[in-house]
């Protein structure tokens, strides 16, 4: 237990020694990627062993993988490089109104840039709804990207059947998708979902913040973010983040596809849960990664409730953590149609393989309380 | 020793311990900055007190500086930031012959988005002519780029000069200097130099490979390149990575802006080889960061210097590390006039403050010897 109950392990996980030791490993071979004599030969050595490593667990070759400084510019990597490379084609780019910031911002930026931009609507359970994607849908169509796993609610979105749509309404269009939130936790296999370009990120798989990686099938298809030095073949310069690479090359080879483990921990949570009144569970279990349990306690502000939590040692967050400091309702919930009630009581409990059942059994106890107790005193 | 002798500092240095020590920090408190619980806010804390380090050294506020994922990205969110967001103010924009890449190749990105370039030449010794600046800057103009001190020479820019000249001709352009190659050799503050935006990185003081930071004196004089979550005030989404910017903060509190040391191992080095016949250093003595010299072994291969040299245990680089696999000649010697066998046989040896002057007569030696060897069997 460390003294505490670690929660949130959608907004970032811990690293694991395996990946410490793998950033460590960088003060020794500290040479630049790019140096041409034996140090710097090293560094490229051990950096391209990462993106092998990487590229493994995804299923695709190592060549067609970019490192990034994280989820945000792989993501931003994806929508702009496809959307201006292809701007001659066609200017609809359609995504969905569940998406991370910095997938839904940069779409936003695309708007002011004059693109003819669609945001997809959900079903109350928080899956895109395929026949708005249906209708939405036109020859001049040349990006859509619907993340895998909803980081708020860690809904499973029909991505395989978002490839086969598109093969009919838009066949030249690409397929973007966000999986930060499903690397590690389910299969994450771009071939398989159809999806042009993948994006991923170490510290969600308790690799170290400030690197993730996306996959591009071809590079020709995407115009690069950053201009500069020859490194990673001039579509990402700058010299590698050896240390994040090398902790993310560790961190990848620890994951696993099989989320049995995860649907067991969020299941024993809900049924602990299940005598707590005026509660309600958000987004599908059907569908669902099982890492992330959303809940709404009816009539509790959430973040009076998290502070309650925190005091007992168990973190949970409100919302992603990437617009935890904006008093604003959550765009996930209120596109799945949540009432003003259901999104300001809402938390997100996150699980990692390493969460015990009884962290499980002690967490929801505390929250239990906690939530009875603030009841009483309101 | 090490059992070799590092002199290839200009392209990466050798994190400190007291680097990675903070860099290990990160593994510990390890919440995301951007979650409303403790361990979000004490991650929180530490960014914010790195990121006090840094503007420290620069005598700048810290709310005016951004972390970056390098000084890649800090250059790019310069140029681009500044140019997109003054294109209505005008389309003219300036910089030099001899930047890094990164500077150099967001200016040719420009030029395709249809603005007008200038490129200002540089004299023999390596410094911008400033007459040809006069020339070229116009009330259209809206931000020049120069440099503090060379990658390739070491060679310190008028950037003082430089804004002068601007307030004359171009008094609403901005000035942005890329500082990664002068801070913590020799002192950078924005305000003294007259510069509105300067680029620094970690990974050239000690700091970890992955973490650059951009000064920018008022956040709307630009627009950001990535586009996302909330952080950074959204000028620079995306979690920030919290180890590297650990890493940046211990490494800036132990940097130094006296180069009186850096100039005595530059100068010991230029004597011990002052007898190799046919050399030629190049770049000015007179304004030089004293961090990096340039000679060039007449007809030589700096290549095969290179390579000889490792075998000795001594590295060094033949021009910077980010354009070394590319098969081209130096376009800063190349801006500089030098001859084809000048470019050909130009190597850069660049030092750290904890390069010894043993180390300095020994690789002299060595270098003296492979030179001539090299010679001999040619």
């Amino acid at each position: 237990m460390n003294g505490f109950i670690y929660l949130d392990n959608a907004a970032t996980t811990m690293p694991s020694s395996s990946a410490m030791e793998a950033m460590m490993k960088s003060g020794e071979f500290f040479g630049n990627p790019s140096s041409l004599h034996g140090l710097g030969l090293k560094a490229e050595k051990l950096v391209e062993e990462s993106r092998y490593a990487v590229a493994e667990k995804l299923n695709v070759k190592s060549e067609n993988m970019l490192f990034t400084s994280g989820g945000t510019e792989a993501n931003n990597t994806a929508v702009f490089g496809v959307a201006n490379a292809k701007k001659k084609t066609g200017t609809r780019v359609i995504t969905t109104k569940i998406e991370h910031p910095s997938v839904l911002q940069a779409f936003k930026k695309l708007e002011t840039d004059g693109f003819d931009v669609r945001y997809i609507d959900v079903t109350p359970d928080g899956i895109i709804d395929l026949d708005s994607l249906y209708n939405e849908l036109n020859e001049q169509t040349t990006l859509v990207s619907v993340m895998h796993v909803n980081n708020e609610t860690g809904v499973i979105q029909p991505v395989e059947q978002v490839k086969e749509i598109m093969k009919d309404r838009a066949p030249n269009a690409l397929l973007h998708s966000d999986c930060v939130q499903s690397f590690g936790k389910i299969d994450v296999n771009p071939k398989k979902m159809g999806a042009d370009l993948v994006t991923v990120s170490a510290h969600k798989i308790r690799g170290c913040k400030g690197t993730g990686a996306l996959y591009v099938s071809d590079m020709r298809m995407i115009r690069p973010t950053l201009y500069g030095g020859e490194q990673q073949k001039e579509m990402r310069p700058g010299t590698e983040n050896v240390g994040g690479i090398l902790a993310f090359g560790a961190a990848a080879k620890e994951i696993d596809t099989d989320n049995s483990y995860f649907i067991t921990l969020r299941n024993t949570m809900k049924e602990c849960l299940s005598d707590v009144p005026n509660i309600k569970i958000n987004g599908s279990d059907e569908f669902n990664s099982g890492s992330i349990l959303n809940i709404s306690f009816l009539g509790i502000k959430a973040e009076i409730l998290l502070h309650a939590l925190e005091a007992k040692g168990v973190y949970v967050s409100t919302g992603s953590a990437c617009s935890s400091h904006k008093p604003q309702p959550s765009p996930v919930l209120t596109a799945m149609g949540c009432s003003k009630k259901e999104i300001e009581g809402a938390i997100r409990i996150s699980f990692d393989r390493r969460t015990t059942l009884d962290e499980i059994r002690i967490a929801a106890q505390i929250i239990a309380e906690e939530a009875a107790s603030i009841r009483r005193y309101m």
